[in-house]
């Protein structure tokens, strides 16, 4: 049996800011992640992270890691977890990588772009479906490109777009937006913007790259068919947290809700970073969230092994 | 009148990154601070730092004070901050170098170290009397050392010194330490440390610089003199919180009570960083809640004009 003190699921900010400090606690500590650095990975240029001048996300999620390792956490790439199950007191972790036990787990998987569910979604993913206007809105200068949703992402990803691509169609399901009034002004003062309301994404086509994206009126029911290069849907993020549904205490969005120290409702689960139930998903906010999280799973851990543990003001090892 | 958008005291990591997003969302912002950095300039080795690789702590904070500055953030250094006033529902902060407006304040002033109350401690400052170990420490090699506290970080600063000096009396007023077990049984294991319990400073002694400290018994009542080069007081930390008390909600230890958006008891007055009453006194951390604090007095800002916010999902300008 694979036997930690702590187990982090998830390798984005909060993630690896967790088995940094976990690490230097001595825990001895596994991180089991689909992926290096998370949402972080989509963005440029990340400027608003104190400390760091203007960075790659991916290279400062990089850098965390190369800490975490410094420190002694062990990280598993391309592990999906499914289950976590109360063993003797510890924690069991299912894996599709196999089972790991700990006697802390920290969850810190960060949220997910929900999905366009209609067929071809898989099948042109990279073909010119994207999930991300900032990572991908590069490849479609000068060409004909849909936006699908109405939230604030959505509002801002067919502002930007509309500055690269030739023309851009806007697709929301409801008859208003959700998004922020100044970016709804904007949006409308775009003369290659064109509003397509009541409206639901309902096939794609193309031979071998994505050609056209067909929209369903949700009123009248009529079909449209819009020729384009590029899809961006922008319909929001999930939590995927259902495989701890019924260990932790989840709000009406699936967030998990902790307490100030990071903590969830079950004993010797902790959460950090974009999946609890507190506001403004930051990078540096995930990474106070870790550190909080890990040092909380500490001393955890260290009074169920019997042993005082002592807060430290500040900075020392 | 200095009118602002958003006054923030103090300019260490929780303050400057609270500086850093407030100007990102171009809140006109003033940060009133004794100095740059806080309590991180007196750790010459950051290494838990996310994202950065190894770090003096007065670097990073000015690293994180020039993201500050090239967001359109205003520093006003060596301001003491006497008062803070309501004024037409909005708040007037009274300092040493003038008043200043502003619709929302964020309290990020940090701790500071306790002060030894007898006579003599102003006068040997820098002269061999010393409120840190890890910043001073180097200049008393092979010489005589007192250590006065006895909490962890006069426990920690004892056995660092008693590596670099020719003997360390490490005086604690109580018959017994309060900090980890740990460390009392390293303390005891080390020949050139003299426990002196019972016992506290009642003079300190010397021609130019410190030369010896004298103690009191407070059980016998009896003074003993001994030689010393140098005194490291390490009697822990406060929150020097007295001007906001009435205003903000505190607890025993004279914290600031935030809830987990970083908003006190008053609106419109948040608070980040080591004076809050939450656990783990980190660089992380601070930086963490500092951006909370800010996107919490944004968000309070748009609403008193009466404009609605976005929360962003993350990263966006």
């Amino acid at each position: 049996m694979n036997k930690y003190d702590l187990i982090i699921i998830g390798g984005g900010p909060a993630g690896l800011t967790a088995a940094i400090y976990a690490g230097r606690r001595e825990l001895k500590t596994l991180v089991l992640t689909m992926n290096i650095g998370g949402q972080m990975t989509l963005t440029h240029h990340v400027e608003n992270y104190p400390g760091v001048d203007m960075s790659d996300g991916t290279d400062l999620a990089l850098k965390m890691m190369e800490q975490a390792k410094k420190f002694g956490a062990q990280i598993e790439l391309n592990h999906e977890v499914s289950a976590i199950e109360i063993k003797d007191g510890d924690y069991l972790v299912k894996t599709s990588g196999g089972e790991f036990e700990a006697q802390a787990v920290i969850l810190a998987f960060g949220k997910t772009p929900r999905k366009l569910d209609i067929e071809g979604a898989d099948r042109y993913l990279g073909k010119g479906l994207s999930y991300c206007a900032t990572c991908d809105g590069p490849f479609f200068k000068g060409k004909n490109i849909a936006v699908v949703g109405g939230g604030n992402s959505a509002l801002g990803g067919a502002l930007y777009l509309s500055e690269l691509g030739q023309k851009v169609y806007l697709i929301h399901r409801r008859d208003a937006f959700r998004g922020e009034e100044i970016l709804v002004d904007k949006i409308k003062a775009k003369e290659n913007i064109e509003i397509v309301l009541n409206s639901v994404p309902s096939g794609l086509e193309g031979t071998d790259v994505l050609e056209k994206i067909i929209v369903k009126d949700v009123v009248s029911g009529a079909e449209r068919e819009i020729a384009v290069d590029g899809v961006f849907i922008e319909i929001g993020y999930e939590v995927k947290a259902d495989f701890v549904k019924g260990l932790v205490n989840l709000d009406a969005g699936n967030q998990i809700i902790v307490d100030q120290d990071c903590k969830t409702s079950a004993e010797g689960i902790f959460a950090a970073g974009d999946l609890t139930q507190i506001p403004y998903k930051q990078i540096a906010i995930s990474v106070g969230q870790g550190a909080t999280a890990a040092l909380s799973a500490y001393d955890y851990i260290q009074k169920k092994s019997g042993k005082t543990t002592v807060k430290l003001d500040w900075g020392s090892k």
